[in-house]
């Protein structure tokens, strides 16, 4: 109640304070002077845009996906986590988290983080720097999205605000500094000679989004612990199907159908037609990774499983989402092929042998295939297409000869895992120690929605709950 | 039966007549001359026709919103509502709709209504023509399925198939001819000389398709009386809680996602860069509307309630439609949140107070916050912008010292609520007294599913009722 | 689970295969080449992309619209089929089916089938192949999953796998290289003679796509039999009631606003501004078709059905599919409203008179309308636009004095039938009398969701199934 009331108060003094020190007669407000020296202007803006409107429309894929995976009993919750984390993402990148990422990066220090364009104010009042605000605050918006899965049917909602603030702001701007912004990570002269020619590159966020959200997950999930009967006495784990297979699937639909949006887009322009070929590899990627799950789970037990199916699209997605641009259809098959077997692996080792409890394998999709698809742009990067662009150097990996390039991107594995699961660690740690961040057991059993929101998401159902084992943990 | 076979001979008659008459050799119906004449054409076309694909896919968002927050035992009649009031406001916006609003307007009688271009008949056919008509149609059928949300669970379907055959065709039309076609409101003399070269505007509908839906929702909802068990004996409202707020949340994302469509789009061009700056304030103003109803339920009622986020998502989007290309991204985060406090206590006020019952919020969300939005347009567009374009006038408003710009918007408004209001109560008074407009008890009772279509959109789930408490009126 | 590990192999080889022979010099890879010699390169790419990404998304619509009509013990099986279909049929097409459908053309074999760039490989890596590569493959992956709703509720999954990869592989991309690809159909020259000056035309693939689907669907869903308690034992057919119309309904939304980029973007490009009207014709045939089935039931069963007027839009769609960039919106109007007779009269005749069991309609939406559009496309093409571009002959139909052109439509609507149909009862044949086609009777009753996948869709809910009359065949 009282963290409720005092974010409103900081809330609206920020956004007073913006108001009154917008000044208006900055940069290019309408745009004719842009349009006059770059007359590719309108298409690509339009193209990026447009490609914007479709990753945005992925928060509500990621909705359905997971609050199909989970209980009926606190499916309101979830949705309600997906949309607030948008909003709230959307008002703290607006207020700092654009700055940190993509403020003027000069010097040593800019190697780290930015430090202008808060609240989008002086010169940031430029269409064409609005326009990649807002095709960065969807990709924000999608890294912090990721973590709700992971840590559903248990975290309270007010310790999911905050973190959902936290990371927007803070923790997934200054590594996306670090890739995007002019960081260390890929503009330092020691990253950059390593690479020969280009430091570590992520085309449109393998690591920057996926990882970073996969592994705060990790975190998240971690320090949560697992939700109550999801383990028997002797750590069996237990499944406990979602409530809704067909809106989960659904929510596969929209997120693959936004995913071209995601990957064609961060070209940011469409006078780079080699976002043909990305439409074509993330085609490629999602349908290799489910025939993959499809025949191992049709293998291992006999029938095709239908949520692994799902996962195994979205495996295939995150992998490809950093290589896109810079290899071929059958590198793409390949790495939608591997990325099938690291999800169906990764939900095996965090249920069977860590024991950590993902409902909706969150992180094996997003953060061991973000990481992969990092390592897979460093193998087959193939010299066709350049550092974001038709111009300069070509991009090449290992498989075509270049071995330092390979060593950027595993160094930004390194990173990228440290960084997310470090800080994720250390904010969770933090709630759990200050407000608290587990409902009750009573909660938990009766169901967030009721909890958390004093509501009921199928109110004219009659539900109920699959009986599970007797010695549950 | 009688008035459906007659409607049947209406619209195959009128079909055929088209046919026979279409001159097919006039205008430009290839595109080739156009195409000559602005070789910008093609990338606004592109532009304005997949924003209108994003605004014609917002009706999925309105069923959902609409059948998520009702009953079990209406869903279907709420989905056939939308898709058939798209579907009859399409013929009809074709049949007459779009002549009155965009047809020629000369003279006194063109401040008034259009009157040509009738089923896009001779020098309609054309391709600019046509861009337009499919920008507008889709408008149009967002404003006629307004209303459905508001009426729903006791509205007789065929007095439903009436009411959108005539706001498309002839309410939504005119006023929108007032603002957008060249009518009074927006081109008089009178106005443009108290706005200071320019009469009332409203860039993408507040006004014209938000105010108007959401004012003759009011009437319709006042005309039918609330539902059975909404009200106790002594007045007390009470909670029927909506049957899915997952589907209801899937909505709010989708309406969402083509809302920046609804805004950007409006430009109808791609060359206005300043779509940039719409996309952002679309953003921030949903993100502030949703904040700030979480937080002020959150604070009124200890927990932060679902469907009134969502309403606030829905809630700052209107507000921000007719100002959003006007303001800066500060003035946009402000109108959300003050967006947010009208839909809470807009809600509030109709329901203890008037004792109107609105299912969803419609007149709260659409009504006063479009009135909301012309009134903020009113008052914070800050000259970064001109009319409609990047060029002439910049437009501003009374914090930037365009006091009489302020009146425009304040007789715009005025006029909206009369017009609406008026001709909602009017329409549906006449058709309470001739077909009727409300279903039987015993139908209502059953729900409008079995009643109207004899079918149940749910037949595999045993469904329940939420037991209400004893004194209901 | 022999063929499981069999085809795990088989992929995994032809995509190493694939690995290797990548030729990354080849073509034009970056676009820059492309982008110097063609500057509305651009504008075409992002046209042509965004539109193949809203119809990739028509795949989240037709599996809303199956489960949405069929039972809720099987909508885990539906929603798994669609997603396979196109998963499997991305990487066939991608292997094999371009190449047949796309391939270069010469000679007499050239009239049957293509043959070359298989996987992509040479020639086929640049930016123009690949992003008509991945346009087509939308297309093809539509024509796959129109078949899943017609068998339906009873399919062993294993054999729909297998059609999957027929179909994208084969039958779809030889059909459509007869229209599309240079084929016989529409560029031999007794078709051209005949027509005209141009033979078969199909502008989006009325029957490319939908017809074939349709006709292979009437195969495999007489091949199945029909479901377990559809007819009783005098043949009259029970009403087996969807499990959501509310799904349903949104499929049929999903499913119209992709279809704007289904019809528009075949154009592949924006600087054919007929776009505009092909958008036009693509609103009112929908919203015509759903007026009438609207009526028609109201008219024969006293009340307006939901699910055939979802029906009515998709017919009045497939119907204007093929004619869309040829005709007037009077045409659009009419056929639409003939449309909608089509499927109103077509899924009564296959249930009252030849008792096939097609669950959702496909039959008569798809292949039904899909030659309604053919000959509609004979009938009304009126002159205003040439062959597939502003260029060129202008295309007119019987109505306009072109009978040859008529008698070409009418050829290849015999053609696609007897392909479609043909070939799809001896593919469901081979596989009957193979591996199987159809499930035992226990698991048909038990539901496709266990029997098949191991799993259910709706565990939290309490499901029921309505009972039907006793003398059930």
């Amino acid at each position: 109640m009282v963290s409720g009331k005092r974010t409103i108060q900081l809330f609206l003094g920020l956004m007073l304070l913006g108001l009154i020190v917008y000044p208006c007669s900055s940069a290019d407000p309408t745009g004719a002077a842009t349009l006059e020296e770059k007359p590719d202007a309108p298409v690509n803006f339009s193209w990026t845009l447009m490609c914007g409107f479709l990753v945005m429309f992925m928060q509500a894929g990621f909705a359905l996906v997971e609050t199909g995976l989970t209980r009926a009993k606190n499916a309101a919750n979830i949705v309600m986590k997906n949309l607030m984390d948008f909003c709230m993402g959307a008002l703290s990148y607006w207020a700092v988290g654009f700055a940190f990422m993509f403020g003027t990066a000069t010097g040593i220090s800019g190697l780290i983080i930015g430090f202008d364009k808060f609240f989008l104010m002086g010169e940031a009042y430029d269409v064409s720097t609005m326009e990649l605000w807002f095709f960065q605050l969807v990709f924000c918006a999608t890294a912090a999205t990721i973590v709700s899965g992971a840590v559903a049917e248990r975290i309270k909602f007010s310790a999911y605000i905050i973190y959902s603030v936290v990371i927007s702001a803070i923790i997934y701007p200054i590594y996306g500094h670090w890739v995007w912004g002019g960081g260390w990570l890929a503009s330092s002269e020691f990253m950059t000679t390593l690479g020969g020619g280009y430091g570590a590159l992520d085309f449109a966020g393998s690591g920057v989004v996926h990882a970073v959200g996969g592994f705060m997950a990790l975190a998240g999930a971690y320090l949560l612990g697992s939700r109550i009967g999801k383990y028997k006495k002797d750590g069996t784990p237990v499944a406990i199907p979602g409530h809704s297979i067909t809106l989960a699937m659904l929510g596969v639909f929209i997120l693959w159908f936004g995913w071209f949006g995601f990957n064609a887009g961060s070209t940011l322009a469409a006078t780079e037609l080699h976002i043909s070929i990305i439409a074509v590899n993330t085609a490629l990627a999602g349908a290799a990774g489910a025939m993959m799950t499809m025949f191992l789970t049709w293998w291992r037990f006999g029938k095709p499983d239908v949520s692994m199916a799902g996962n195994g699209v979205l495996a295939g997605l995150v992998a490809v989402t950093a290589p896109c641009a810079w290899i071929n259809p059958g590198a793409a098959v390949f790495i939608g092929v591997i990325a099938g077997v690291i999800v169906y692996m990764g939900v095996w080792f965090l249920d069977h042998r860590l024991h950590i409890d993902d409902p909706v394998g969150a992180v094996s999709v997003h953060g061991f295939n973000g990481i992969w698809g990092l390592l897979a742009l460093g193998l087959f990067a193939d010299g066709t297409y350049g550092v974001y662009t038709t111009q300069g150097p070509m991009v090449t990996g290992l498989l075509y000869g270049n071995a330092g390039f390979f060593l950027c991107q595993v160094i930004n594995s390194v990173v990228v895992f440290a960084w997310a699961f470090g800080l994720g660690l250390i904010l969770f740690w933090v709630l759990k120690h200050t407000i608290g961040i587990r409902v009750s057991r009573e909660e938990e059993l009766q169901g967030l929605d009721i909890g958390e929101h004093g509501t009921s998401a199928y109110p004219n159902f009659v539900t109920t709950e699959p009986a599970v084992d007797g010695d549950i943990a």
